[in-house]
């Protein structure tokens, strides 16, 4: 199984979602009778969908939307939102900007340093609507935030960054958060991530986390795999770390559930990413193409307003239908970028899939959807190009 | 063989026919020789094609071209044909209206309910011009209206979903479909599809199928992988349906022929289904190019009109020639959409098949159409992209 | 090495030019070192080309510029200018039509009638010249016009279809060419192809071809694999009936070159013919755009005049030089289209190959030029696609 | 691991870096503690990146600039800069002329002699600002004028070709040039290449190279592969070639660093390379695309302006932002082509590489890029093409 790249280079083979699909099992199920239901930090929701922590992305109405729902929508505390008494204005900036002026915009917005009563209030007016009030922060964030947070009443917290680590080497001058510790000290659920390795999954599920993200790399706003060639092809990636999760559980008795992050499209990508190994999706851009979402038809990525090294574009994904229809339907498209939940339903009765444990069990085939010469020729016809 | 995905999760490779090419062997044969003759159901064709129950390819008067041409042409009995007496004003809709608008038209025209009376003509008007009544209906309409279809008389009944299996769970609620008895009640021949996996064919056959249908997801106007994320590249899928033919013939006598359903647009790729075991192809696209197909030039997906997840995009693929030319020449186009007969019978004397047994048989090698640089130029070139 | 691509159905892996590149070696060689001479049929030339037989690519006057250069051009005895006393107007009409009559009109053309006469008069044109008369015919085409090709005093005969062998089925009505004793009865060096298998190489060789064409379905104005899904990629191809070759030429003492026909569009192309095991390259499109070719800046292949199934596109290929500098330089384009001989040259010194026998055996590695987004943006951007 | 391309010939699969990504280990490191500097020839740099010896890459002013960055570029004394006492005029004309009549200008500017009083002059120039002259000559003009570049006080040579080796074969009438007795003649040291294999690379290391440049075929503005078929996916280059390194090290305890030279367009791309095996690298486009390259937007390869054999494409490649802005930051763009060192550290961060050693053992996986037609879809998408 490894491969030689050079002499003395070793390599594994990793597999992203678009590289594989799923095969239908000898019985079939109404998708009526596919449960849905999954459950974090105690939290049981329907869908197992999260709304990315972007700003373009989730908003407080965003988070009680999704709350209601059924699913989770989680608050980016270290973006417009805590800078920003008001960030309607600041996001209509963001999203009428011309490209080349972008990044520069970016980087000057998220230079406002971040209101901790702004913290409160957000965190404050989701539990005013009996909403879960999910929130993030980085590991530097939640050094500093993290007690805010959580006299505010938070009800889940993700801590999160592109690369996390139990074993993080900082400056003297740099106070460097203890992931165990953190997790140890507040009184609410942790999420940490995000990371692709069975290695480190099993490390953050030890250091307390209540759920881990997995997925360094395969979103359509993120560019880590061009500007640090870093990443991990999505579907090893799940199935390594939820083989920690299995291990640990086996060992300790607790689950901790797999997210799977960055890369969905489409409901068939949710599928695959289940099929995988993962318990729940979080994602992004599905859910910036909702009339209801921030980013008003733009998604960029979180690591755009940086500074020093922007990463991350922004991409003009259009509005194209309600949260509902986005995530439970009727889908008023055919592309498999409405109704989520019907599709993940529709699938699993196609599998035979009664569960989402029964969904990680599906047989999977490699099944490269290699671009051929006809595709490209189709591709072109229906955007118009040539003749 | 068994490829590592991640920890645990094990994965085969399979193949697309995009993927591979046939091998000319020590003899040839003159085209003229090559017989391509088969049966199903006791019905003996000349042509190993069968049009797919789509509203956009198969109407009463394209059935009886078909069956006229020693093919045979299947109308969908839960479309438009069924749902309005005259359906011609209700296809101009679907075919004028505006793509933004295309789904919800879509949804709409088919919420109208099915006349069963209209079933019945449909039926007896193919019947009263001496054709092949072929005729389709999916496992909850073959519940409600397979009486009727007996009663009409026609010749073979497909009975067609996505994915089925013998093995179905539903709500007590739902009057879910028993295959194997409904085989046995039907006066006429049943097909049984869609399936892609040894077990659900042997599965099917032993249902009492008269032919099964292969193929979930590889046609070009429908997204099962995209929204569901289901599917099997389809080489593989019918070499291993074929082995359950060849399986199920020794072991019982019974020869229950094998349907290449999907992804097919040019005569190779009739000739390659053929070669990883099919014994005749249903394609879709390529007769609605036709000039008398009902899409008058459009090709839309059986999934599409669906209320809460539609799957399957309309495609503008023209009106390229007539029905004649387009399955026994003489060939227009030299893309190898015309002349799909010819194209057969050509393959097969390039070599060396007298028969669609032999044919089954041909040496096969893998031989990705990986896209080069150059030629993605050249496409572009011809596309009149660029300079 | 056998690939399962389904239950009972084994494939081999077969290799494209497109996805192999060379790796030099410990030495290096000046290019005004490597010598590039080669014989077919007792002749020697010094540019291992021969242009293709197509109506396109090669006339009387390009036969005799070719031979001059030290290069061979094959007239295609069964086209234009063997039906047309002035073929002149008629590859006018060819090239002027538009793309949706082109196939009707080449029918239409190609339907006239062989003049023997014409046969004759070409070859003894080109004969006055002192020049190589090398010309062409299908299998029937030899059974038919073969003694008059004799009589006329031809140097080289291509007897060529999409797909030759010796053990050919036809009607009894029709008067099958046998392959053995054709060659034996001609007085002048028989060339047969195409072929691409071991078996079939050694069998033509066996028969007493003097050459033998290898390629089936790789080339840029074929479609071969679209229209009847026929082919083996090139690298394997030549691989195989070279490995025949030395095996034969081992057996008997007799060396049977082999030329690679088809897909060749860069020097770089037949550096990798040559480095799989071809003695010379059969080009088209190359000489096609050429400023003296008679295809005027466009090329189609050899089946798209079929009455029934016509098969190969019309590409505007431009005519971009010389055919001098095309073959020897120097050069005006860098895209590795013009001087195709220098090219050969620089890469042999460039992996210090002395000759044709020592760069068939340089190293190759698999290399697929897969193509990433950012060569689609780039290839984009030079197209003047987008911003 | 040898895959056979057809009877007789076996290869081996070589990985180039748009298949290989890069995984996070068990620790991360905060970027600002990787450290990146690395040693050439004796001298000491704190950016492990080498500006191209390139016309529209480097001239005095960028070699003084990136000396003064902590970075090295090449002068290349064969081109524009020494055969024109005002260079800026000439690149005036290169830049603006058409996209036709470039190759026939390139062959007529260059074919102006070398002056070696504006070698002298050049290296001076950069010498007198304080800076490292790094300069290039092709063998054939180290032969000629190496004397003079040691006189002018050159402090670093390279000696570049698209191949070299230590055992060249040319005609008697040429002076073929002794790597080993120029490397021992020359007072400054002499860096060697273009290599890619082991054997090559032990043989210029034991010839005395102070260091290597690795690479063939894989840059944009280089058509090695199309025009002569020559190259190696540079993962493989890389490493193979650092196996070299580490075995001669182990031997002789002379450290000789490995400089990938060719293909990078990103700063993960650099990652890689060092991942790999590399200790630096070699750039070219990247740096055209600051505001200070002579090339003012454009980029050429080297071989453009042969007269025989031009190779290499003229690339508009804009003028992005500061030298320093590409080096060092802060990032101007998103798309991973600013902030090169900053990329790399953040990359050695994420990781938990202290420096470029550990950062040469990383762990690697191979992640085909894939195009999907998604993918394509979205890039088509912000090219804005189709509707």
């Amino acid at each position: 199984m490894d491969i030689v790249i050079g002499k003395g280079k070793i390599a594994r083979r990793a597999y992203g979602i678009d590289e594989i699909a799923l095969v239908p099992g000898n019985c079939t199920l109404d998708p009526s009778l596919a449960q849905t239901n999954w459950t974090i930090g105690g939290i049981e929701r329907n869908i197992p969908i999260i709304a990315s922590a972007m700003d373009g992305v989730v908003d407080v109405k965003m988070a009680v939307l999704l709350s209601e729902l059924g699913a989770i929508g989680v608050l980016n505390l270290e973006g417009i939102q805590t800078r920003y008494e008001d960030p309607y204005p600041i996001l209509d900036r963001i999203v009428s900007v011309g490209t080349s002026k972008f990044v520069g915009l970016m980087q000057e917005l998220y230079a406002k340093p971040i209101d901790p009563e702004l913290i409160k209030k957000r965190i404050i007016d989701i539990k005013a609507k009996g909403s879960i009030a999910a929130v993030s922060l980085t590991p530097a964030g939640a050094s500093q935030y993290g007690q805010i947070v959580a006299e505010a009443g938070a009800d889940l917290l993700f801590v999160q960054a592109t690369v996390v680590s139990t074993d993080h080497f900082s400056p003297k001058s740099i106070n460097s958060l203890d992931l165990s510790r953190f997790c140890q000290e507040m009184p609410m659920p942790v999420i940490l991530g995000n990371c692709v390795t069975y290695e480190v999954a099993l490390n953050l599920m030890k250091a307390g986390a209540a759920s881990i993200l997995v997925g360094i790399g395969p979103g359509a706003a993120c560019t880590s795999r061009g500007v640090l060639g870093v990443g991990v092809p999505q579907a090893t990636a799940i199935a390594d770390c939820a083989a920690a999760r299995d291990e640990y559980y086996q060992k300790t008795g607790d689950y901790i559930p797999v997210i799977a992050d960055g890369g969905v499209i489409t409901g068939g990508d949710i599928c695959k990413c289940v099929a995988c190994g993962a318990d729940a999706v979080m994602i992004g851009s599905p859910i910036a193409r909702s009339i209801e979402a921030p980013g008003r038809g733009y998604h960029w990525g979180m690591a755009t307003p940086s500074p020093v090294l922007p990463r991350g574009t922004r991409i003009n994904v259009g509005s194209t239908g309600t949260i509902k229809e986005i995530l439970t339907g009727p889908a008023r498209l055919d592309d498999g970028t409405h109704n989520l939940l019907g599709a993940l339903k529709t699938s699993m009765g196609t599998l035979g899939a009664k569960n989402i444990k029964d969904m990680q069990q599906v047989e999977v085939v490699i099944a490269p959807s290699l671009l051929t010469e006809g595709k490209v020729y189709q591709k072109a016809q229906q955007l118009g190009m040539g003749k």
